[in-house]
């Protein structure tokens, strides 16, 4: 399994709803992927090393997916689309990344 | 719920054992914490945005921990001696970020 990480960099005066992030933007996304989307997560930053510290990142999605095929081929078709609502609610590029999932979940 | 995440920055010629950090580290981790670390996640990074781009972390840990409260009073005891195991991995300083779980699974 991997899972495809989108990571929104904090940046001081940037915009980021993170309501519309979790209540149309990712349903969106899951609705287009289908299950070629096994699952996702949803983070916001709190703070980074220290508490008083920004995070290095103010919001992030992983998209779990059987593999990297698996992902280009359920969100590909749609890609105009989900990349068309980034707007919606930030004004930050996100930086992408691919993982191989180690653990998937260790208690 | 938050998550903590460690993050290793991919640096060519950097060393990462992701074997030792599965199979030894992690668990260290887990054992000395207990269960002020509810469960935890690891990822081995494969690539950035594009198939022939580096990711941007070459590994990656998430702990989850009721709040930063309990992380810190499991962690905080045993930094020293997990801290110190970092060497047997890697030569990479990590960046932590801190994050809420806005969404913990949603198929």
């Amino acid at each position: 399994m991997i899972k495809v990480s989108v990571l929104y960099p904090y940046t001081p005066g940037a915009r980021f709803n993170h309501d519309y992030y979790r209540d149309k933007h990712m349903p969106l996304v899951k609705a287009r992927m289908g299950d070629s989307c096994l699952y996702y997560t949803v983070d916001k930053g709190l703070a980074g090393g220290t508490p008083d510290s920004p995070p290095a990142y103010i919001g992030m999605c992983h998209l779990f997916c059987e593999s990297v095929e698996a992902f280009q081929r359920g969100f590909g078709p749609h890609a105009a689309e989900i990349l068309g609502d980034i707007p919606n609610y930030t004004d930050l590029s996100p930086t992408l990344q691919i993982s191989e999932v180690v653990v998937e979940k260790q208690a």
